[in-house]
């Protein structure tokens, strides 16, 4: 039912060998095919048993792809993070984004702490019909964003903190429990939910496009 | 930055006399002011106080509005409850974006204990351009929807149930992890900030069809 | 008090050597013996000191069994598992059903995200007397196959998933809060404890029945 | 999917006037209706509504049924109970049991605290097919009964106890760590929902011997 | 020890006359005389029974004082508020601040999902010699004040919210996970312990003035 | 305070060196100087840096000791576990009580799950002054222990357990929730504290004994 | 088998009726016969229905008691509690070992935010034979007495508090994880085990007594 | 804005590379630069990398430092632990204080179980001007503290403990709680927060100092 976007491996407790076999047998009917949660170590195993195999590091996610991936809906789906360490989980939502077929503008490193930096980058927020939004820590970015731009947020908790973060637990609340409404949460560390969930309503634009349209 | 959705007040803590004095002031800039979470004792305090006001029962809203109320923005939201509890959250979503200008679609008690009640109704599914699903006890329904639909998917815990639910917590634990991708969760009994995303996600088509038909 | 069962043997926080001697005693009293969560090299490590020993590999069982096993007991056992992930705890019940003398029949990968491929296999729970359902993540398959089903549910919640899920806590929660009745729930991860159970039902049955044939 | 059972209300959150108006509707397709959790002054208001009505006080609930009720499956079902205000949720499962034709014997406070009790009734665990063990503070009478009894038991935790009770967290999770394997958990003072579980079992019971004969 | 600081009363558990007769014994020793947590109906019971009592409703404040209280200590405590329903916390800090010998500056309303309100009144973060920021929901407020101001934060998270805000631990988690250090944290709802602090913190900052205007 | 206890130290996060360092210091003014929770390997690197040392490997206990260790009080200190997983937290427990001059009668593997073990050992219970109850899992054990004994019962909840035991959360409950009165509750795996308490006991029966003789 | 203790009954949950015929059938077997929790309103019910009733106000105990009650054995159980507030649990434990035939001292408000007034009156400490040690909000009295102590330590964590107090678990973990061994934990706000403990700890040392004397 | 402080990396989840480049960039704008957590491996790793590098081995902390590092402003910084195991964290506390030019007083291994060594030691409490606690398992020390001093008062909970202690869970809420007023609390082992924390009240006390002077 999720025709148009691409097959997905979830990896954890899979073998390479078991990635390697499902990948074969996916891209005989999908021309995209990709695999989350890859460290290095398991993508060097891949390489050699899964033909034209790339490898995106910082996003651990290894795809089969066609010689360009374009995008093919309009709309751009604007990615922020909070910290340097989130940028993994960001990275996860923008490559999924990005093979899916949808354009994707990047803004890293503008932690509420320092709200100059996201100020001085409002345009990033203007410009995006659909934002994701990726915070550790307190997480308190999607609400400070929410406030701030007049589109649908999604929020992505990450695990990056300590102590009372509670292995994420702590944004997670954060989110929820926002002010700012227009707000949708996904799972912790969760970057390729938020990327699908970003995808589907641009698709949703483009559908009541194509239906206005045709009437 | 939310021009165009109606004014809203969130009531609790709040006297009669303060509602009606916000109410007021709001009604001067914009045509349609809310107050969510009102019981009925709080309504027939506010009644005589406020003019032109109306009472939504069910969903415990409060509201002062042109008299027609249409819908201006293309598309459908698709709101869908699990069980008759849950429905005073599914209507404060329903009237919320009806007063925010969209146009509704309710399907009420489709809970998963019996699937087939929901297979039956697949059309409201598939009409939708977004999907609200509101569910309390276990919260499972959003992920049958969700893989069911084409469509973004906003899912609403609800605090109804007892013992292990937790005040709502099973439900908000279920749909974070949901394994159909596509889900943005709002926290527990906000059916309120659910309809305002909805929303989001149709203004945002609609801004992309006319930047379309524009070029 | 539970003849007719194998003798079982947790295998966490055991060396080898004690797994090998505790075997060894128990085989003397039971012609079935059984190890839990024994990984592939500890097995290794077994074979070699216990005569006769079998490996099931993904259920993560070594056993001392008669050369064969046949069920003893009338009815069918079913166990429907909803991910890939979910294997293990699957197989450990199954496992453990058919070493204690039960028909099992087995319903893989049938989440509740894709509804249909459950729905086309309703066999598997028309003609299961008594059904086991696993599923990590947001736990909801148990809720679905309750609500088709005409006979006793026994949830597995598994510690598949990630952020949210808590270790398993999420999927536990949901299984507890079924609302379809006639749903008992066992211990995060615990295949083991399912299958004796939906044994001790089958046992059940055929006590009735052959005190109704006595009488 | 559920014919042989009572029709069944859950009353938190409805008025009397809707319980009364559903018990009508389902009198028409269903010998025994009942209402769950009725409080003494709920049940005064419904009494002038429906006809017939019967009030089982200790269990909170409320039927309308045939004049007599007969049990309609061989076996029966032992209740057991650990404290005497765990008489409610203990009687909310003895007399759904009931209402829906089965066999119940009753073994009032015989909690851990005073094992001897236990042993001396130790003939209604023998006689019993399927067993259901309440118990509130820390919940321990079902890993007793488990070990000295040879049926399925199924244990239902009550909110019964106070500060690190937690609300019967500490008994729900005391019976799913259960180290006597064989024993299903229900929500926390889910009675009913423990009726329901033991009677699917003397019904599959019921439909193995009746197949068996048919043979 | 806190000599300086008024005599305090908590009153949640005390009878009225059980808080005038303690009122009365410390009015011996302090000129300043206070007491928190204090309902309209309790002041009520107070007012005659304790002469020239003074009650600060939005604070639930009683106090017995000298005819003008001024400021004694050189600094201001800006204390800031995210919502309206924060207002009782936020109070109860200004007025034991001012009880206390303190000069407060108050800034309400300013939550972080209109970003533009505070950032407007950044004047007031600036002449601070130290900051109470007290904010409910997600309780996202303290860091960006932290990262906006150049003094101590004392961050008080409140109660207000519902569902996953599970009573004030939704904006406690995100207080203590702030990733703008120079934050400390108080108590849920502990608007007098945040002023005591920055009581100190004053006092403090006068004491080393006086030890090196004397050396 | 506590003159006639060994010194003790508590090893996790300290260095061997370290270890032997603080041995070597304690060694002058205390004849029995015990160290705990020392694996296999550390005490390896001990034995060459302490002269002397004994190890007590599954209470994983390094001690400094005189010859011969006597009883140097009257009564005994009954220690009984439920698993034998539990073990080296009961031993842990034993082995204190007996290096601080108690006498120790042990008791292992009488769980709940199996009651006659327990009631065939009945003679333990009764002849101990005080008693050490270890479990994990349910950890059930306390409460029926404390209902057949007439005498102090400490009650020590172990880590042993999986998926809802959360780490001896789940036993922890269990035990503070104790229907049975007069059991005192240690922190989870803490056997070595259950022992200081133990011994307290016995030494203040010895301190009442020498009074009333005195007198 | 606790011969010797008054028989006691658990009010909540009970009405006035009930509880007066469990003390007139107990009264015949016992002649110390209490009841805990029992408020005012509860008492004065009570009164008219059972002969010779005493009600201990703050202790919230209901007693039908010989006109005299002794001490019956040697030693003092020292109770010490921390706020005003932990009282009414301080007293259960005091009126329950009173009533069981113990000398009882109490040293009330001695919190260790003022460590001085604990200090000031060691002589408590050292004169008592066991310790009950009652403290709400952070917990953290029982630490410091068990380290000028030098007997055993009862602590009791109460529901005093609020926010973080999360009903008395922030006691309960602050006396759990307690640095000085030799300290025992009973529920939140059972002062009445408490007693029952220290009771049983007297009681062992007066048969160790007797047991030596007789030799 | 926290000009005059030093540039600060947390480095967990950086790569030496990572770290040693950011230092090199940071040092052309700062002359202290340092980078917290890190361990002695990555210390070795960075030394070749980064010109002038210092560690503080028990501090975790890697700094690029001025040759001579002296106090720039009135005022001590008291530091106070409770157990050896919370030395790292106390001294990350310290060396950040240091490097941020503020003057330090160490007090190690004051726990309250032996108070008497704090007593002894009111001397650091008497001279600093605001102090830092830094304390694990049930982390009571700084309600002690704060009950002696007159001075603002920094609490850290550390994740030294096991069982109950949940990974620093107990101890800070135990801080939270304090019936000391004038506490405040950061992030479980936040030793880092803690000091700038403290550097800001300085900084603060002496901005005051130098406007008084200024008029
Ligand atoms: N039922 C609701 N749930 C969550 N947020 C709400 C609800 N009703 C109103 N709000 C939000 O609360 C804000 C008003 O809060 P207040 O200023 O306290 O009245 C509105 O702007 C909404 O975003
Ligand atoms: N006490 C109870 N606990 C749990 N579930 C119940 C209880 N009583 C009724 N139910 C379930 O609730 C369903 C009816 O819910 P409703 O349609 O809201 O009245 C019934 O089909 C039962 O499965
Ligand atoms: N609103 C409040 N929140 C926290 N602590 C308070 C509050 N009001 C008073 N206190 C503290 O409670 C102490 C008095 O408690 P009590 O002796 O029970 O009246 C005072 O010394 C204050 O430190
Ligand atoms: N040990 C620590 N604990 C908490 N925060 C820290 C710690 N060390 C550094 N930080 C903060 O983390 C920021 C740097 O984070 P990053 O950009 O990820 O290196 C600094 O500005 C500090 O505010
Ligand atoms: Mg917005
Ligand atoms: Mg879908
Ligand atoms: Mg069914
Ligand atoms: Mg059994
Ligand atoms: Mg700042
Ligand atoms: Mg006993
Ligand atoms: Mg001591
Ligand atoms: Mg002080």
């Amino acid at each position: 039912l999720r025709t148009g976007f691409p097959e997905v491996i979830w990896s954890p407790g899979k073998t390479p060998d078991q990635i390697a076999q499902i990948m074969e047998v996916m891209r005989l009917r999908n021309p995209v095919v990709m695999a989350t949660r890859i460290e290095g170590a398991v993508y060097a195993a891949l390489q050699s048993r899964v033909r034209g195999l790339r490898y995106y590091e910082s996003a651990r996610i290894c795809a089969i792809t066609p010689p360009e991936i374009e995008p093919r809906y309009p709309g751009t789906i604007g990615i922020i993070s909070a910290g340097t360490a989130d940028l993994p989980v960001a990275e996860e939502a923008a490559v999924t984004a990005e093979l899916s077929g949808f354009h994707v503008q990047r803004l890293w490193d503008v932690g509420v702490a320092g709200i100059h930096r996201l100020l001085n980058n409002r345009h990033v927020l203007t410009s995006a019909s659909v934002l994701i939004v990726v915070a550790g820590m307190e997480g308190a970015l999607p609400s400070v964003v929410a406030g701030l731009a007049d589109c649908p947020v999604i929020a992505v908790p990450t695990s990056i903190g300590y102590g009372a973060s509670f292995g994420g637990l702590a944004p997670l609340l954060t989110m929820l429990n926002s002010c700012a409404a227009g707000v949708g949460v996904v799972n912790i560390d969760n970057g390729f939910g938020a990327a699908i969930l970003a995808g589907q309503i641009l698709r949703t634009a483009e559908k009541l496009r194509l239906a206005s349209s045709d009437s």
